[in-house]
């Protein structure tokens, strides 16, 4: 399998914890979403949405959408198991994931700071405080509401819950939004940079990385 | 089962189709977003994002999230299965799904149109072309290249992918988004338009629709 992959978007980092953690290899194939390498013609071909990741089947399938990729994942290989099988604690740990995926990260990423520069003339400060303002409200500060680490965010192992938290708060620090007011969710982040997996899908340990 | 409900809500109307398709009967209880109620402290303590739908079962638990609510649904009363048994296609319909959840819906709805407005000063005619933007652009034009609609979005049944689709179309179809260069997607939406449980879903139908 390939990863179209970029060391910095949380969305790859997210697929790069999720194969750490069930000891899965795929060839990385770094695409540029600086250089704008997501919007070349052969990459649209493999992913119509213009972003990255994306995983290529050794068939040729291309698979797109972070959480849809981990949740193949986790029907291809089960164990560890990502998504639990009880219904119940399934659909509280999609919700942590899909709070971060839906509600905080679509708002803050890459492409959507460069439109409020570049398209509405939007100064730096006000992007940032922009960003924080939606990684926070009805964002991490529900998610700390919402987990019970023990010590990750559903219990004593980690779930898709923390493989999609991990990659928001490197975001969140490179945006210098204050978190000191969330102990359960720094709790959580310390135990998973102390895990092997979650150290390897890093992006500073990413042969891409600048 | 309560489902806390908002008949203009992409996110609601989403839940409300997978309900109707599956023949779940549920008490709505509305909340209305217009008005932030939403934000009361007694709807807080049950989803502290602020934000519907929320489905409170009958001992008191809330689910949060749109697509992690229909995923419990799926695990609750598999048929007619929405997300398919076929990992690949789960993958697929998921991608659909995530890809107006994660990069479409969450940079058009009311909560951040109202911030370009209020605290940005933007204009009503930019936040137009700023939701036009990103309906469009990675978004339903991406999506027109991803389906395969037969006449679903992938087969004789709606999955996810529909149940994500239709209330999508209605927010676009609200901000005047152009849709006519997109015959699949409008070749789904039409089919499920003639769908008893869409139709039922509408918000249109529902009792506090204004």
């Amino acid at each position: 399998m390939k990863l179209y992959d970029y060391y910095r978007s949380s969305a790859a980092y997210r697929v790069r914890i999720a194969l750490e953690l069930k000891g899965l290899e795929v060839e990385h194939v770094p695409v540029h979403l600086g250089r704008g390498e997501q919007r070349r013609p052969e990459y649209m071909a493999k992913n119509p949405q213009g972003l990255a990741p994306a995983l290529e089947l050794d068939d040729g399938t291309v698979l797109t959408q972070s959480l849809a990729i981990i949740e193949y994942l986790d029907a291809l290989q089960p164990e560890p198991r990502l998504v639990p099988a009880d219904p119940l604690l399934a659909a509280k740990v999609r919700a942590i994931a899909l709070a971060i995926a839906c509600d905080i990260h679509p708002l803050n990423n890459t492409r959507v700071q460069a439109y409020l520069q570049n398209e509405l003339g939007q100064s730096r400060e006000t992007v940032d405080k922009w960003v924080h303002h939606w990684v926070l409200t009805g964002g991490l500060e529900a998610i700390e509401r919402l987990i019970d680490p023990a010590p990750f965010c559903f219990g004593a192992t980690p779930t898709l819950a923390d493989v999609v938290l991990v990659p928001q708060l490197f975001a969140a620090r490179r945006f210098a939004t204050p978190l000191a007011h969330l102990p359960k969710v720094l709790a959580v982040d310390a135990r998973c940079a102390d895990h092997p997996a979650f150290q390897a899908a890093h992006p500073s340990r990413q042969a891409d990385a600048e």
